[in-house]
């Protein structure tokens, strides 16, 4: 049987303080359904630090990579986000794969990255409830549910949401022509 | 020489995760200066971190207090804001204080309160860079300079800037009538 994400190139974004299981779970999902996981960071080489201790280094600058190079980009959470959208090329980097409708999965802070990227006017979209409300205040649809599909863009809330997170991002890879 | 403060009150907010200097710097030098200051958290006597390791207890629930109860309120930065702004009697005090024209002294990441409490329309504010977005999307004027005042708004954007934002909150509790 064929892998059925066998040729499938995703972006994971990774920045300290990432909330560990929300990086570590879409990672081994994708892998396992057969997609190559790049992780994307400020700086190659670089490793960073999970909330709970995990320690992923990052394999390429977000800076040498274009949103061609890939055909997903996944924004964990945590408090990496807040660290993200400081980071020029990390945000870029989102806005060009919006705007190329590629698919794009956030996690619980991850949508922080989206509002600076000025990506989310007109979506719907959900995630942690304290930035419900800078997700509206940048044109946003916030919904409160486990995930959320809007096209491109699929969104989750929180830790616990990550199978259902991890389910509509491979389905959504697998759905590609 | 009496103490400047003597009579004033300052609630000073405090979650888990706060910047610790950016809590125990305004608080120091309202105590200083003669204030009374008052930490008010989401349950009283419970003991918060900081990111550094400053334990803090609350002296106070936000739900027991209402904005006559202070002349100033001061919301630190770190994580905690993110926190606090899920806390909704944090939201409605700080909302209450800005509606009431009470002097309200925010640093770092402070302001998020502020947006959640739909309080920073038409005003003008600094804060940590990465939020910036945030408070314009909010209706919000972002400068960046180490303290900005706007009438009783009272904005800095990093721990450096501690000591101009306890100069300045301090200059306008003295100037109350």
């Amino acid at each position: 049987m064929v892998a059925p994400l066998a040729g499938r190139k995703v972006a994971l974004f990774v920045e300290q303080d990432f909330e560990d299981v929300e990086l570590a779970g879409p990672r081994d999902a994708l892998v396992e359904a057969g997609a190559e996981v790049v992780i994307v960071g400020p700086t190659a080489g670089v490793r960073y630090r999970g909330k709970k201790g995990l320690v992923v280094a990052a394999d390429v600058a977000a800076s040498a990579t274009k949103a061609d190079d890939f055909d997903a980009l996944v924004i964990p959470g945590g408090h990496a986000p807040d660290r993200m959208r400081t980071r020029r090329p990390m945000v870029d980097l989102a806005r060009d794969m919006m705007q190329a409708g590629r698919i794009v999965a956030a996690i619980c802070h991850g949508p922080q990255v989206l509002i600076t990227a000025d990506a989310l006017d007109g979506r719907t979209l959900t995630c942690w409830p304290s930035i419900a409300i800078d997700v509206r205040n940048a044109g946003g649809l916030h919904v409160d549910r486990p995930v959320a599909v809007d096209g491109n863009l699929i969104t989750s809330r929180k830790p616990d949401d990550v199978p259902k997170f991890n389910r509509a991002l491979i389905d959504a890879l697998a759905a590609l022509p």
